[in-house]
């Protein structure tokens, strides 16, 4: 019998130490089904045993035909970030705390799993972004980002003044603490705190929310995912701002430096069990039908 | 010399007296172009002039190649729904104060008319949504909508309690005054007045809002334009619920029926003056960079 | 042994068949305890035993000196209005499902009321509104609010346009779908709902909370409780309006009405059990520290 | 004839050239109606006249009996922070932009100076707040707010998590970019931006604003002007924080820090002129009735 998946390459939480039991579990499951499993280096020395292949990431995203992760959501995105360019699915375990995008509990995952390795999947597409920072005086700097751009006040407690453009064409300027640059995908994070819509993670859209922003007539803005947003910083001696791609990768920026956001070519591959249902997951996420 | 457009039908906001200067003010600059002008019934009956066809909007739907309309945004929105069959595209004066789609002032119309007989001109296509309303004891009710189909409370102070389905799959139960299912271009109609966000009017998208949820955990969902939505409006002694479309329409709704929303086939065409910027008119109507 | 309260009036949720054993209950607690027990007449009529005293609504206020709701917040925003004239305490049990004002659960009932009884309890005062309808053609109309007066459209899809005054100062003119006048008690009610702010219930304060207004720069606004609230809803062809206090009392109202709203002088006395805590039954009924 | 205030200080807004002219032509103004005019050292310098009395702040708060401030909010509020103690009430002129607190304008300055003067006034009170922070390792740093304190994220992309007490009563814990710790007057400054109500600026009320809170659920809470708000900022690796007052100080903050915050005795007194128009100024300030 074939395996739909057959080079697996497993990543845990960084500095998780709950994830080992749960990652040497599934190396055996996978094992018994002749899978081929590498395992993440720095996962693979939380094990007790040393049964398994040691891999780099970019070693899984070469040579493995699915990787799995058991973490959050925060482990998947930055694993996603860094395996984009591989073209390679990912799947997620979360660890007790169902995640937006880790939904399988380690409760179902022998199942879920099996199920999977038999062909019994739902594969869905997700954008990411790239934001370069055109600094004045030093080389761009460059991030993806699978949630968010965030450009925000740093160090400061005035707030920021940023000039937009879509596809070139003058947008607004807005005073405020900040403006997010979101994915369908970060529509569920940041930009949900700031007041921003939920979109349908299938979406092929950018979401553009500001934070606190000076007038409320400053509202949630939803452009086509093929659209390029530029951002000026303006320039005075009160603002200092960063831009910080999924509340992980910080770049650098001063007062008169340009970020660019587009989506990236490439799309995060998502394994999902049959019959995955993003809805119930919205509604468990957001508590809907449990309020008083 | 020949006209981009030759056909033209003209309709006035209704029952509007300052609309007949602008009307025959248009029809003569039209006629000296050599177009064949057709002036809408009632509109033509408020001219002083009589030297100008009579049509029905049937007809103006029929034989013409393009229509304007001389009026505001809810004069056009009428407009479309009525001729969205007749795949004819709309040209919109407004009457002294600028709408999203009637973007011509009566000052400017001589000059951007003859550009756009001329050739000079953008043409931007817009989703229109379809509402049908499955009763349960008589037969179904039906209208278009070119902003928004909502469903609210009737006759009634107490929260209705809808429970909502997207391409079958069930989004969530709730208590609100209301939902709001809005084209991108309903984004800056009433769905912004319940909190929803901006969408650009070019997207294939439907947004979905809430007004007054009984908690604030419900928020505005934007999901794609091929999507179909279903509402029923649970049965209970106390609840009374209407559709209404644009704000214009009402559908008959007791409690226990049904509501499926869907993308019409046919797009609105709407013409613009070339370099047209949909963003300087949100800038204007939002009075972003106003505020101080 | 005297006890703090000693004729005692118990009034269940009407029509609700489940209240009669807590009832039942309850009142031979009391007795056991010397209380002179009066059960309001329709709730007496739901128990099994005929052994207790019926009175009317008005006999438990002119003639008690402790009222105790079986029921939910419902039914004591309905009582509290009733028996506001006679100065009278009230207790609420809830029905399984904990409320604002109804804080004492069923299991927990027997202890609570008889620390109560021995005079280990905290007395809580909150205000109420009284609106008038001053109707154009008809005499006014008047009604307690012990929640909120809202003025809302009503049969009608268009939206009402409004001019309020604050103490005979023009406060504003405004489209939108109506208008909430809340007390602090009312702030975790409808206005919540309509994006109105938390107010401590002990505060003398008035909350004024527009519902979808047509601007996003029309706020909630906190007002001093002794304010003077008037409302006109504007006359025209399309639009109606109702008035409703509680979400349970309707006043008609037709365009050109005036409303007045202002604080009443009696004050409901609400009784806990000592160390009762308002920020506990918050966070429990806004599921703060639930989020993941 | 006697003035209703005799020895009048005058502020300029520090560092703005275009105040001089209007200082100086109020200067004479007052000297005309024979008052004893000290001004600010530094506005002092600006003037090209050296025939008036320079004063240092301290001078001015504890000599004269009226201050003037030109320029705008900002600048009052610096000024009526520092010179709360000496309970001198405070007339704000402003320089061309309308402003909440400084509300005549310099057209009409010579007009309303000479009613003030002239007993023509009315005396507004608004309340102050104190912070003190209590560090853990350091002694504790302290300042005034007229408008807000606001405890906020600081060199750091991540939500901060605070735990709030008022009155000694747990009020929640929650994940934030911050929290707003606002008067009645801050109403209308950053706590709008924040999505706060709008309080009548008489009332004796703190309201507290979350920033970006994580879960919907946490709402903007009004309490009364007696509460004692403690906030503890929890201790982490990843969160920094940092305490500002009225966006001008800064109070060093690390995880695990204390911020108190109390109503000061002291109130700011601030001088309107006759028939002073608080909705007036919000309506011009929202532009209230001008969005089409």
């Amino acid at each position: 019998m074939k395996n739909a998946f057959n080079t697996i390459g497993l990543i845990g939480k960084y500095g998780a130490p709950e994830v080992a039991d749960t990652v040497q579990t599934l190396a055996e499951l996978l094992q018994q089904r002749q899978c081929d499993v590498r395992i993440e280096m720095s996962t693979e020395k939380t094990l007790s045993s040393r049964a398994f292949t040691s891999s780099s990431l970019d070693e899984i995203g070469r040579e493995c035909d699915l990787t799995i992760i058991i973490g959050g959501d925060g482990t998947l995105l930055a694993v996603a970030r860094t395996l984009v360019d591989y073209d390679i699915p990912i799947l997620g375990i979360n660890l007790g705390r169902l995640g937006f995008l880790v939904d399988i509990s380690p409760s179902e995952m022998a199942v879920r799993v099996n199920e999977i390795l038999d062909g019994q999947y739902e594969e869905e597409h997700r954008i990411l972004l790239n934001a370069i920072v055109d600094h004045k005086n030093t080389p761009p700097s460059e991030s993806d980002a699978f949630n968010d751009v965030v450009i925000h006040k740093w160090e400061v407690a005035r707030m920021i003044e940023t000039e937009t453009y879509v596809n070139g064409h003058f947008l607004n300027t807005m005073r405020s603490d900040g403006l997010i640059i979101s994915t369908p995908t970060g529509s569920t994070a940041y930009a949900l705190s700031a007041g921003g819509p939920i979109i349908d993670p299938a979406m092929d859209a950018i979401l553009i929310v500001p934070t606190c922003p000076h007038s409320m007539s400053y509202r949630p803005l939803v452009v086509d995912g093929n659209s390029t947003i530029e951002v000026f910083v303006k320039e005075n001696m009160h603002s200092h701002a960063q831009v910080t791609c999924d509340g992980q990768i910080n770049l650098g920026l001063v007062s008169g430096d340009r970020i660019k956001i587009r989506k990236k070519d490439q799309v995060v591959r998502i394994i999902h069990p049959k019959n995955h249902n993003h809805y119930e997951i919205l509604r468990a996420k957001m508590h809907w039908g449990e309020h008083s």
